[in-house]
């Protein structure tokens, strides 16, 4: 899993079996409805192209980060339709459906498809195609719902995850927890596996961490302060120094700290909560060298007591998690503290611990975080991330774009909702500055942009938007990742597609990428492609009879 | 799992095995840091009571239907880390921790929990816990995450269902789409699931038909027509009469059909599509039993036209999905063709073809085309069911109320934060007209109301605020599902779960469940109950200092 440097086949297919839902069964009645009446008519051996793309970018923004291309191959590597996959399509289909059809879904492969994509990772804009897939009519509609379950809520989740990375900012960690608000429990393993795509540096969810080697974070919930109610509850209450090994009373050393930190910090020991200081006692025994403390208002003078105690024992505590309250505020507060006893004992560290904040926190919180100069090191975020609460779904689809070599053009009133007809391929033009222009798409037929060359790129409806482009830089945006029946492509790990995430969203100008009004990146086609698109659309439109 | 009269572990078990994400390790770490610190903390004996609860009714709602049950249940069934997840752990986890925790926690079992829970399907409202959890601290913290997953979104889910059922009516079909939109491979079987508990008909979705034993439906989609371009593709064009076996020229029927109904439909023949024809005849060669066609504004006439050549040959075609434009509008256009054509050959049941509508369907389009008078029959609705985008996460919670005996309370500035404490049991009391009146939440050593007698509610923190009810009939809440290592109570099939959501509803007056402004249900606690918390709250809540 680690290196990414082979097509990793076996780790592929052990995955698919822990996770046993991503089946051909996993897809709409109408495509093997649709199926059968293909093969029913004779369209055996059809073939036909098929687009993968969306229309619109998610949550007001101007881009989409592409993912679930890895989700959709192990897919291709397990296609088939079992026995008791059969047997439940009998029983389920009208009794009219000839049974030589269900000996041809039998034995039916992907071996035919070819796959092609732009990387995992990458920028992606509407209209310019995910993916293209290509072979036996049949097989390729058979693929439509499961390949756009496995597309759509990857690529949203990606994009939002690097859209909470954009808000936050490089230097500060972000962490998943949605598990628990997450849509099903394979709702939140993948919800955890793309927010790593997207920039997150690590997740609460165990089983993510298992499976996808993302690293994993957690500390302590309220209710463990909840199970202990006084000192006297502690039965262990002695840690070995660090370096020493001699065993020290840390009972005794964090009551003597609270007392000594309280006038330091203006609050009265008082009204510290004994329940809470032996829950945190009992926790920094347990994790010497990973404290960290869900702290309410109330719990700095307990907090600062067993970090301190820990750190006569050559520990250093790590941080607090705040999960209430006023969270600009209360790092502010937090942050000052710890200044304050890393002045007074000299402790340099104890200035910088990680204040840690968690309570309902979406992409809007963060910025208006950053305007109130918060104090935080690192978020945890859940359930605004996970059920991407400002769009849950990315809208992307699949449309046929060409039969037997014909292309086909499908018409709307919504001129959105208009198909780009035919086989096509495309470039990403990038500009003297390094960053992307624009994106172009072509028939699959022409020549590609050469660098240094003008090229003109067009609106794909509106006749009068156009420009010539001179590229630095001409990036070829698909590759073929399946073909012959197998993975024909290096296929990158979770870290280099995490990469890939940072360099493609490098790579467009920081206006298409801000919160506010961003400004739209250009998606053009050829003037061949234009001219083909509206010959099409003329033959293919009735004239209207006024009367 | 047809009868639903025996407790079903197999089935059960073998489900579970087939959706493998559902095991321990689905949980966030600090699940696990905090058993390890409870383990070193010599708290492996405590015993602790924790509740399953939400605070709010989603979708601005006033009712939420509790599903997830039988999912916690097969996780109960199949709990155990196994040899790779402990390894995982091991190399996770701080090198500090002492090995035996790894040898109690691969041993660990839910046999000594007692699970008590509210019945699948029911009518649920906040504060009133939806399950009680109750044994050895330690396993009881540790399942916290992974029942949250499988109750939050199963209970949106078949909330947001029955919301949709509610506002079509009951003489509407609903049909789940969603698959391709929803959040991951498992959500979309969840939302198929959950969906079909809360009052949908069917899905699209083959993998939950085959799963879960829900009817499936689908038809074709717009690529079937794009695959052909006129009558000469048509490669089968016979079809055999259904009771003389007699075979017949489908496409002469049809064209022929197709002349004789245009000025009848005022609807020209050369603007009707040959390739439209001949998919649809090709459909219908397929499906003679099951012609359903997607028909954009233009297809009315070419549908007609094999809908009544199928009737020459003693068949009836199905009906129509449209899915753009005016549905309001179309429906009712469609609906005046088919009663056109029902008139004119005297074939009465052509009227009722059935109409199904899904494009982007919410329940406020279902409201707004309800108004509008649709003759719709079915609405077939995805996206805005499956990710439930009025309100995407249903926020459940898990809060200790009980260790050892002892009642914790949670305090929190913000009064729906604060716990109720105690091991409590909870009552419905139903008033004279047969409708619930009020929940009533008592801790679990008082006596039950009784019928007939004056009984004192309260609401939990407004002094004045409280009510004598005299119920007519006391529905007791809890029943204990889990006990002794073992499922210990009858577990309702999907059937049943979605017939209690249908009889839990009726139960509920009718302003509780309308869509604009409703009339919040009440929640109330006992007499007893109300000074057991204030009490606790006293004690807990530290006297402030003013200066």
């Amino acid at each position: 899993m680690a290196d990414g440097r082979t097509f990793r086949t076996e780790d592929r297919r052990k995955r698919a079996r822990q996770n046993g839902v991503v089946q051909p069964l996993l897809t709409d009645l109408y495509q093997i409805t649709m199926a059968y009446a293909y093969w029913k008519s004779g369209k055996i051996n059809d073939t036909a192209v098929f687009d993968l793309y969306f229309r619109k970018n998610p949550f007001q923004g101007e881009f989409t980060i592409f993912a679930g291309l890895e989700e959709c191959l192990k897919f291709f590597e397990n296609f088939h339709y079992s026995d008791s996959d059969i047997e439940y399509l009998k029983q389920t289909l009208p009794q009219t459906i000839e049974p030589e059809f269900f000996v041809f879904l039998r034995q039916l492969t992907v071996e035919d498809v070819i796959l092609s994509a732009i990387d995992e990772g990458s920028v992606a804009f509407p209209r310019i195609p995910l993916m293209r897939v290509e072979g036996p009519l049949i097989i390729v509609q058979l693929l439509e719902t499961t390949m756009l379950t496995l597309v759509n809520y990857a690529s949203l989740m990606a994009t939002n995850a690097a859209r909470y990375r954009l808000a936050a900012g490089k230097h500060i960690s972000l962490l998943e927890f949605g598990l628990r608000r997450a849509q099903g429990p394979d709702g939140g393993l993948s919800a955890s596996k793309y927010s790593y795509v997207g920039g997150f540096d690590g997740t609460s969810n165990v089983l993510a961490g298992k499976l996808y080697n993302i690293p994993v974070n957690g500390t302590h919930a309220h209710a463990y302060v909840t199970s202990f109610s006084d000192l006297s509850e502690l039965k262990t209450k002695v840690l070995a120094h660090r370096s020493t090994g001699v065993l020290h009373d840390m009972l005794d050393l964090c009551t003597q700290w609270r007392e000594k930190l309280a006038p330091l910090l203006s609050l009265p020991a008082s009204e510290a909560s004994d329940g809470e200081l032996a829950a945190w006692i009992s926790f920094a025994i347990a994790f010497p060298t990973g404290f960290m403390a869900l702290v309410d208002t109330s719990g700095l003078l307990n907090f600062c007591a067993v970090a301190m105690a820990l750190n006569d024992l050559d520990y250093r505590a790590l941080g607090i998690r705040i999960d209430s309250g006023d969270l600009a505020y209360l790092s502010k507060l937090a942050r000052s503290t710890f200044e304050k006893v890393a002045h007074q004992y000299n402790i340099p560290w104890f200035a910088k611990l990680k204040i840690v904040a968690s309570n309902d926190i979406n992409e809007d919180t963060i910025l208006s975080l950053n305007e109130q100069g918060h104090k935080i090191d690192c978020f945890g975020i859940g359930t605004h991330l996970v059920t991407c609460q400002r769009q849950p779904a990315l809208g992307g689809v699949y449309k046929m774009v060409e039969i037997n070599g014909t292309p086909r053009i499908k018409l709307s009133q919504d001129v959105m909702k208009v198909t780009m007809p035919g086989k096509k391929t495309a470039y990403r033009l990038y500009g003297a500055d390094g960053h992307a222009l624009i994106d172009l798409l072509m028939r699959s037929v022409e020549p590609a942009p050469q660098v240094g060359q003008k090229v003109l790129c067009r609106h794909p409806f509106q006749e009068s938007k156009r420009a010539y482009v001179i590229p630095t830089h001409v990036e070829p945006l698909y590759k073929v990742y399946w073909q012959n029946g197998k993975v024909c492509c290096h296929l990158p790990g979770l870290e280099e597609i995490r990469e890939k995430v940072r360099t493609s969203l490098d790579s467009l100008r920081n206006d298409h990428k801000r919160n506010l009004n961003p400004t739209p990146y250009k998606v053009s086609v050829s003037d061949n492609l234009y001219h083909f698109i509206h010959e099409l659309w003329l033959q293919n439109a009735p004239i209207g009879e006024l009367s």
